[in-house]
């Protein structure tokens, strides 16, 4: 059984990690930390938990994480990157679900996320951990940045026409004006204390949010840099729907005449073929974030819009999921040599 | 491999059937009927199931139910009392999560659900599905009635109160003035076209409904007198909660003289000792529909309500698991002979 | 004009009240205070009153509130009585939406709120702001403690049985054994940044709270006592629906013979008859929250539950506007002597 | 006071027209019409209007629908064309929320409609209810079709800067590649008794559709091109939020040089300027649905994306007020000669 250690286990991406895990055949709970609670069940701050989670929390300072085969932090930015250094010292491989190592420029780090970066040493080590595109380099690594939710969404559903580009050196898609329209499930903001997304505030609305600079925005634009092999840029606007979980990604690009030439569904059925956790639907699908709710399937769903040059592409997932917790046992799977499937076969919950 | 089959598979409960057969490890689905849908695959409907279940709806006349170790009917009532008697002569097991099977008195069903009861011997033979009350006849039965998702949380609720009585000869609770007051999410009405159940209606708004009289007050009455071994009446208030699943329910009844001598938490844990999918909440405790969302289990809060002389307790459930679909897998496993929980462990979906 | 204050017009009361008032053609808004906003026009603050509200947040102590002939305080308790001298001494009318002045019995006050009272000569004085009990007395009143959410719907939907024994002498129903089991919209709980009623804690979610003791129960149990003319004792229990808005209200009492023998109907229609915003329903209904939905009216159904002897009543008003603000808006018509009506005639927002 | 008739008056924007209506200073309601609920009154089936309206529903071949001065059509397609020609004949104004009057062009009509168009010459005598485009034309008119709920916001979004090209001969934007990417509350789709509107399938769900073709967008293209004095095209996105009201557009164009060099946050407010029911908000914002919930308001943010030649304007309106029934009021007054607002002026609900 492998040992696995949690870092600041009181968050969604935490106790979603929490559920997984539980379910994993081949995963022992050995800590979970947390600055606040020590000493506290889990279960009892979620009774989902009741019965299937007999650790509590304790405070980093106490807890056994060097002792593990692999430790994943929830936790805000900052701490990953304090605490990796002894965790790699001892041999645990170490999955950071905040964005300690996401962006890897210190430079935009810092500008993003305003502070310096502890280790960039590690950071030039890490590998973003999004398995599509990075699957062998992730099962080496021995730390790896899982993508935000959002760079999931729009990475996987731009991959194909971008790295198809790279391998024949002919263009699909203009690689400026692009846009990523997104919307999210409020659960994307966390489970802290705030007014806006408060049911009262956020129930039966629908707004936008984060339009002049969202965290995700240099990621998004290095994550697509980097499957086309050139720079790449967009425009990214979030909006929060008023739903728990789930990110819907509309997105637009420009087609160039090879791109309005080839055939985009058979390019996307191709380029997704054989991975566990992408289902291209069939044309004219409109897929319903519903349709992977507690799962980590992502759905896209492939458009040429009427009378226009542009590419369409609907891409489902939830956020908590295959965007962040289930993407992150996925990663898990890998480094540690199991099958990349196990633990995360859960089938979406439909209504 | 056991072969199921599905009669009605396009609602709720049908759906929900197919998400735990299809993660159960010794099932085979063999068939699955719809009348209006026939030749459609199961997950064109269902894109949830996209992947993991590969059967198309077929028309009853076609299905190869006969073929099956178990029908399951997840279909209006009158459905399965007309073909029960044709698959238990080819010695299939029946298990309807309609109401064919519920109420024992003819003439009661026919009162209720204005139909002639088709097969009354059968209904004498039949079983009433609540494994808590019922585990052993459950185990032997060929034909089980499924307890409706109302009566399931409001048996579970007192059923420790009215055991006790009826083993020990000293009632702890009046059996008339019972009040069970009822809240539930919107699936509970199923996948039908109604106005009254579209968001822009239902949503953002609570109302009481069905006052003068459902048809889950009398299978209510029916399961607690039969637990307290006399006749039992309740006042039972369902209402409509704006969300897709759970349901609470808060149960009101006056304790007797010896009921209020009595240390009801632990009548309670004891009764459930060692029950897989029923978890009795510390004292104090108040249960919400999430911790159980999309799982088998009902949690269970018993209170003293301050300078009264009731007994109050809160019970949540899944309306479509523990109170429909999961429950007959669970009564489908004792049936066959299968460890209880099997495909039944999913953790609670939360947030 | 009447000139109008408002201190703590941050939270949700505050914003309803300024809905209500920016619209009422008797009202000036003379000053609105903010500990915290000093500045902020109220405008940039909800965007919904742009145009229509052009006060910005004052803090307290430079607010000119002793220039204002009547001021709602939309406060945590304890702000009002801390205030509520020096502006009677100014002449000024006071009016706390806060609780303040709830309790008559100071003791109760302090058991249930946590600190002593400032001014119990003053708490001597007001008035309950109940209309339909208090009319006469609020039309003399300096000073006026509104009632909370749950304690209106409470009190009006007992009104009748207990004000008709009153005055008869013969009890309609037992004035112990009582159950208000309540349901309240979000934000009831109040504009706080709380982790509880985040919408992805409280979304598609159903739970009780409170329930051993709530600060409603001794103010429920002290205006129903009033209204009886004797003690009168009830079990309250509390729930949190996932919707904005509306208090749903499931009573519960034993009748009497007399009240058996009473046409119930007719005896709630003949007491509300003239009431403005108290709308008796047709024998035989379940209204729904929405029907009140952003309005000052209460909607009341009287049942009795089928082979019982309990009188059922179900009330629904918005627990913003009927069960806060709204009201506070009519008790400051009554204190002025303007129609009562004044302000509060907008039709429900219905879907 | 004005006699108004409504035919159909059963589904959401009927019932918003009601609402609107009942309070309007100058209107008294004369006929509503309904084929299935003749006899009932409106007030049983909307019990929000409860002694505010006291009409009965009459079928259509009973009203007396000639005898108003106006009368709305508040019904599918096709039956304001039917019934159009005999209340002008008597003299009746004529406002169709439906879409009969939208398309000029009866090709384009029979193509996304279905149906000839009944009345080619009272279709060419129409005018298009937009008031902020077509005010002074409204205010002659006979005849009005009312815009659809996505067609008002995307051409009020974009009017400013296609209008500020057409009289200065410098076009702003590029008129191909327009993005409109929208959203809309599930009030949308109408009161009919649908699967996918159900609460447990569009509830806590994010969806696109109609993405191959929505009978809006030939209409949004009709428009925006009046407006812009050219063939202006656009690809239109709706998708399917889970709240009650509200639409919020995003619309993205490509500026031309001309119009990087443009202040355009001032051309917005200056092209609104005096318009009493669209607010320009201020730099930087972005409004939210609820801002707007139960208004006539419509709310615009303008703004330019990071490291783009975009132009990005946000636009926020409730669907069934601006986007459909308080704009019909609003044309009403505009052709009747009262003033513009009257008995629009309901403040927003918020929360």
């Amino acid at each position: 059984m492998i040992k696995v250690g949690i870092v600041g286990g009181t968050g969604y991406t935490g106790v979603e990690l929490l559920r997984l895990l539980a379910q994993h055949p081949q995963v022992a709970l050995h800590a979970i930390t947390s600055r606040k609670e020590d000493g506290m069940p889990v279960a009892e701050m979620f009774p989902s938990l009741r019965g299937r989670v007999s650790l509590s929390f304790i405070e980093p300072a106490k807890a056994p994480l060097t002792g593990c085969d692999v430790v994943f932090f929830a936790t805000p930015h900052g701490v990953a990157m304090a605490q990796a250094p002894e965790l790699l010292a001892a041999g645990v491989r170490v999955i950071d679900i905040a964005a300690d190592f996401r962006l890897k420029d210190t430079a935009e780090f810092e500008r993003w996320y305003k502070m310096p970066h502890r280790c960039p040493d590690i950071l030039a080590e890490s590998v973003y951990g999004l398995p599509e595109v990075n699957r062998e380099a992730i099962r080496k690594a021995r730390v790896v940045g899982m993508p935000g939710c959002y760079p999931t969404s729009v990475q996987l559903g731009l991959m194909p026409v971008l790295a198809a580009a790279k391998s024949t050196g002919t263009p699909l898609i203009e690689p400026t004006g692009i846009i990523a329209d997104c919307k999210s499930g409020v659960s994307g903001a966390g489970r802290k204390a705030e007014v806006h997304t408060l049911l009262a505030e956020a129930s039966d609305n629908f707004k936008a949010y984060g339009v002049s600079g969202h965290r995700h925005w240099p990621e998004i634009r290095q994550g697509l840099s980097a499957i086309a092999g050139q720079a790449v840029n967009l425009v990214f606007t979030p909006h929060l729907v008023p739903m728990i979980r789930g990110i819907h990604s509309t997105l637009y690009a420009r087609l160039t005449l090879a791109g309005r030439a080839t055939d985009l569904q058979a390019l996307y059925e191709t380029c997704f073929a054989g991975e566990p956790f992408v289902d291209v639907m069939p044309a004219g699908s409109t897929p319903d974030t519903r349709s992977v709710r507690a799962s980590n399937i992502a759905r896209i769903a492939v458009h040429r819009p009427p009378e226009s040059d542009l590419l369409m592409v609907l891409v489902v997932e939830d956020n908590l999921v295959k965007g962040a917790s289930g993407q992150a046992v996925q990663v898990m799977n890998l480094m540690l040599g199991l099958p990349e499937e196990m633990g995360l076969m859960q089938i979406p919950v439909l209504p």
